[in-house]
């Protein structure tokens, strides 16, 4: 697999079809080895191999003639965006149908098709990846991304990239306070088998985290909130934005949830795991579509999404409640740290050491301080390194 | 006594006047055969006969004649609204005195009148009407309206009305969770002496409650919050009034309460209790006169303020910490609550859901899902009758 | 000392110079004789005899024959304010410097001139003057001013004559529920090294207080809030500033501070010291320049400071949970305390005594009750007296 070669040490591990996960079971697999509609004369009119999407997910296996009229009604096509193949699935309910676009389905002429599809459903597994970059702590930040949405850029090649580019900075890095558990899953399904297997260690270890997903295109960075609203992970989210060039939207409260942060999230499971997107899945109008494709993601946006994860992680590997070492101000002149005439205003030093009364973490010295998240890290080194707080 | 008809089982109590009652004492009794001004030509320009409002009350007994100048210090008008008798009393300050319309008071001639009130002020009774209709628990919701405001309609025939018909509506259910109390009472010294009677009881029992009153007549309806503000009975006040077709007003702070609320609210009692009005007492012209009467209010308005206050103790009712059954997302599908195909944004059935972790009641369900009471208690039965949550 | 004189009872303490102060050491005294600069001519051109500001203090001793255009590198001015001589001091970088107007400046001609300043820096003290006001209760309410500005008025003369009449005000009163402590000192170092000898008592007994400093100009009042924000001195100073006819600006951040609760809302110290000021320090043209003078300031200025804080001292002394006497509403005309007929809303004194539950406290209830501070206290005091509160 291209991502372990990519991230050393990333295993892969496979659930058997049949399984029990909580309230569900991992279903057989599906394969497909080819689906075309030809007409009477022998022209394949749509083929599986020129694009996957044009067969709904899961579809049954099929080989009929149909007169165009019964065809029609297997059939999904967008009037809306005519030259955009939709993409459309059928995880639990058996049936059958075809996606294209839908002036392929104008032109479709009155006669007789023959609709097949070569595709079998059988016991197999569900697979993914999973890796623990270990820190200094054993407690765990995660992100998790999904792998299921066949050619689709956007919605989520964009998430496994810069997932992986994460994954890889991480390791990078001299050294690490908290571990970093990087997933790459099926949505929901996968969500949840992973979380069946693993629910108890994640509830005891994980202390913050991330759905990568949705971070290749658009104009503005989304938050969706965890649950609970107001964890480590939607605190520095909101703040790791001030630091992007990039328009913010106002978080969006967990109704407005749609990956799975649903099953991280969930009563009982309760994983403090918000998400960070550009345009949000279902806001634009490529989302599920055949337009959702390499030309709609830049490496500029994903490269704004991959700054914007790391400020956010390195917001929350240095969070700690400081506390300063002097009682009353210290004598910065000293210290080497002060103006050397009066300054006409409390310098920012003063203004976050005053707070460090170890009640109070990076996030509220950045919220009481006024200071951007750098400038607060930046900060705090300084004083850390003048010993003046610890 | 014709409520005794209306609703089976409701038990009338008096307290015999000097009976002592925290502060106060339950004072004499009052009554009145007979009051009017006869001018000098024998004529009785105003009589008691014809309106009770005639009379302050609580006037002395009174046979005296009077210049029609003497008279004008006893009488009371109101020369904004010329056709309306005033309804004034004078409880605690002996004195006697005459109400009537400002035209009438402006067609009244220099000369001499007889003005006669035949009162008499005697040990006597507070009556009061009380009913428990029980419930699965003995946590009781209070149900309480005053009966002391002669010839007035909206104040408080009204609340008379609705509260009967509430407490009809509440016996002829086939469940009730909590039981409900149901009190009719004299404003201020009935509420007290109430009060003292059962402080104890009150205390213990009580988890909610209203005030009913002017609900007959006016635009809009008002909450008066009870002194805490944030009570199940103000909670659901507010929320109930989603469901009605008529504009509600911001809730009003207790400092602007004016009936009963005052005394069931107080330091040391300090029972939930809120009230939901139409136009609030003080604030409509018609307001303690003789135009408050049969014809300012109106079935409609009536049926409006029933149904409100209907919806309200359903959701008091129904209200609990409700918890999902499952880890992660139940397989919708197979309990059958799931449309076939993929929905666009998260059903409103998961969102109600992924706050079922036991520590939101109803109140705050809607208030995360964003779905009106209906439409909330809908779900949560739809949910329970899956076993999906408990 | 003059203070002295106006204050009985004031004491005079003295730090030797070397004193170890936290993270400080009380610095020699620097002492200055005389200093002038001497044109060609043998005038001086400036000279420290006419007004002290002209050194720049903690100059070092200097006799030097200097070219104009050297002595230019030692000349502090204010281009935008030429009549203005700045205010500069270096207290912890050794150098010497000479402040002027200017349009002094402008008028120094080419030549040579003689720069002499006669000080000397050696061990000495640091001086403070204490007092302790007794009240029924050992808790005290600090007020601290500096007394380290030569020659300013508002800044801080002002503070200076301001607390001296609170002083004299708080002796006056007949009873004090809370003993006061009233502290001149030197602004920063005075502080700390006050602080160093008294932090354990402070920590203790210290309920409420301010830096009461730049009262004796401008437009509006500003209140500069303790670190915690919350602190009772903060609210009754919000709440003081109700009574003054003078405009009020939102309190200030802590991080906008700039004098000595610096020190005493340090972490550890954690006082809960605010200010109220008129014209913040620094915000005004005539900050730290010769323009600060007396006739800057005003007799009226400082009479509209001291009566703010008077307010505010009598709110805090009078601040207790006050708890009403009665279960349900008092029959208020049995105490005399009612009004004849019924009034047409709920009267002042049962909105106060509503919230009279033990759990409020003054602040509280001006601000359920919407009354001003003073009408709070008279409700409360008749209420008291008639033993309807306790």
């Amino acid at each position: 697999m291209r991502l372990q070669e990519l991230i050393p040490g990333l295993e892969i591990y496979s659930v058997p079809s049949g399984t029990k996960v909580f309230d569900w079971t991992v279903p057989d697999e599906w394969n497909i080895t080819d689906a075309y509609i030809m007409d009477a004369d022998g022209n394949k009119v749509v083929n599986f191999a020129n694009n996957n999407l044009h067969v709904v997910g899961y579809s049954e296996p099929i080989d009929e003639i149909l007169d165009r009229w019964e065809l029609e009604t297997f059939i999904h096509s967008l009037p809306a965006q005519p030259d955009a193949i939709p993409y459309i699935t059928s995880y639990y309910r058996r049936r059958w149908g075809f996606c294209m676009t839908h002036n392929q389905r104008l032109a479709l002429k009155d006669g007789l098709y023959r609709a097949v599809i070569n595709s079998f459903l059988a016991p197999g597994h569900l697979d993914y990846a999973d890796l623990l970059i270990p820190g200094e702590s054993d407690q765990e930040v995660l992100l998790s991304t999904y792998i299921c949405h066949p050619s689709l850029a956007n919605d989520n090649l964009s998430g496994v990239v810069v997932t992986a580019a994460l994954a890889r900075w991480l390791q990078s890095l001299p050294r690490r306070r908290f571990s970093y558990r990087i997933v790459f899953i099926p949505e929901t399904i996968g969500a949840i088998a992973y979380l069946a297997k693993h629910l108890d260690h994640m509830k005891e270890k994980t202390i913050a985290g991330y759905v990568v997903t949705c971070v290749g295109a658009g104009k503005r960075f989304n938050i969706i909130s965890s649950r609970q609203g107001n964890t480590i992970s939607d605190k520095f989210a909101a703040l790791a934005t001030y630091s992007t060039p990039y328009p913010v939207i106002k978080p969006h409260l967990y109704t407005e949830r749609g990956s799975d942060e649903r099953q991280y999230c969930w009563p009982g499971v309760d994983l403090p795991i918000a998400s960070i997107t550009l345009d949000k899945y279902g806001e634009y109008p490529q989302y599920h579509t055949s337009l959702d494709n390499l030309e709609f993601i830049s490496q500029e946006r994903l490269e704004a999404s991959l700054e914007l994860y790391k400020t956010c992680l390195q917001l929350i590997d240095f969070n700690r409640n400081f506390k300063c070492t002097t009682i009353c101000e210290p004598f910065l002149t000293k210290h080497g740290v002060y103006p050397q005439t009066s300054p006409s205003s409390v310098p920012d030093e003063l203004n976050v050491l005053a707070y460090c009364d170890g009640t109070n973490d990076v996030y509220d010295l950045m919220l009481k301080s006024g200071l951007r998240g750098e400038d607060t890290i930046l900060t705090l080194n300084k004083l850390l390194e003048k010993g003046l707080i610890e």
